[in-house]
């Protein structure tokens, strides 16, 4: 069975935290909306479907046959076994499911250093609160969740340097994506966070050369970051802490 | 086995989702933070703690026995099965995720409404923001998020008025929450939304008159809302839409 992932083109965005997962395991997958033919047209003829209860507030998210499962961390905690990228162990499961929801309020907070008042207005007509947004987050927010990894990293008793259990899983891939996007929107503030968190640092580029990964990265699939998507570089927002 | 639940005491705040399924199911459970003699200090030498792996981010977070359940969505996940608050149906209990991650995405918009800008700064220090961004809130976001909920209680073809299946989970709990908190904190703007969205406001006049929870309501482990939690009545916030 084809998985579907439906997300906006043109951006890596929340998508990419699954493509990643999907692309790491090799699946058979579609990207609908890269799809041509196919496109955002349909994608949002489901999220506005007016027939069936399985309704996604948002993309992105992805269908496996009967079954449609919306949200990044939903998608990964589902897809995870299947891909065999969750610990086999279901209290790490769960923590795992933590882990990525962490990430995914991270992903909110970075999100939101460019749109602090509004998502329906343009950076340009918030410039001001996202200049406070920003130094709050690289100043604090930053440290407190790259900290946060580091030590989950540091105590896990696996001791290989994955972030759960002994082996890769989805929420290591989502830790690569993390620094990537955050190293594109913030370079001169990561510069001092990637030397702060070494081993978050080292896990970075463990699954940047992983074969599967380094193949998918170097390919069309993956797009450049731009000022579209969730991480983007405004350097008036980078701060140097 | 008692569920230990770990959430700041003196607020409703996230933690009140989880004890919402809890009261409703009648489960074991102890509110640990609000023990005399434990308290917040037992929660944070959790967090803290520097030789085990299951650290949680933040409060709130689950404790069964060695496991360890950190945020709402995941913690409603892990309990919802066994305080018979899922679906039976395993397609709709990732559907049931879907829809609590949503609920946890306005929570968290809901929140900055007041702290547009810093955690670590009082509302009184981002005012000006927080009324921009309030007035998206108010006019944008709780319609949008309102009228999504609003169409999947229409959409399920169950018809008998719960969110998900064809009976209680918690995701009419969290519901339930949501509306409750929304009209503390945005009463003028409620008033006309409460009208627009009559399913929902149904949903929220069925649950508080479910015996457990009408008697969780009235007793004194239902912390009336304040201007420290998660939904604030701010007057200059509330906009008559």
């Amino acid at each position: 069975m084809t998985y579907e992932l439906y997300y906006w083109d043109g951006i890596q965005g929340r998508g990419e935290f699954v493509r990643l997962a999907l692309e790491e395991a090799g699946a058979d997958y579609v990207d609908v909306a890269r799809v041509p033919g196919r496109g955002n047209r349909e994608m949002m003829e489901l999220v506005d479907d007016t027939r069936t209860l399985l309704i996604p507030f948002a993309p992105p998210f992805l269908r496996d046959g009967d079954q449609i499962v919306s949200h990044v961390a939903n998608i990964l905690f589902y897809l995870g076994p299947k891909l065999g990228l969750a610990p086999k162990d279901e209290t790490l499961r769960w923590f795992a499911n933590g882990l990525q929801l962490t990430v995914t309020d991270f992903v909110t907070e970075a999100h939101d250093t460019h749109h602090p008042i509004a998502v329906s207005k343009y950076y340009e007509d918030q410039k001001d609160a996202a200049k406070a947004r920003s130094r709050e987050f690289v100043t604090n927010r930053i440290p407190k969740f790259l900290g946060y990894f580091e030590r989950v990293l540091r105590q896990n008793p696996a001791q290989d340097g994955h972030v759960v259990g002994d082996g890769l899983t989805y929420v290591d891939l989502s830790l690569f994506q993390m620094i990537e996007g955050l190293s594109y929107a913030f370079p001169a503030a990561m510069k001092r966070y990637r030397a702060r968190f070494p081993e978050l640092t080292r896990l970075h580029g463990v699954v940047a050369k992983r074969s599967a990964i380094a193949t998918y990265l170097a390919s069309p699939r993956r797009l450049p970051f731009n000022e579209s998507g969730i991480f983007r570089h405004y350097p008036e927002l980078d701060i140097d802490v």
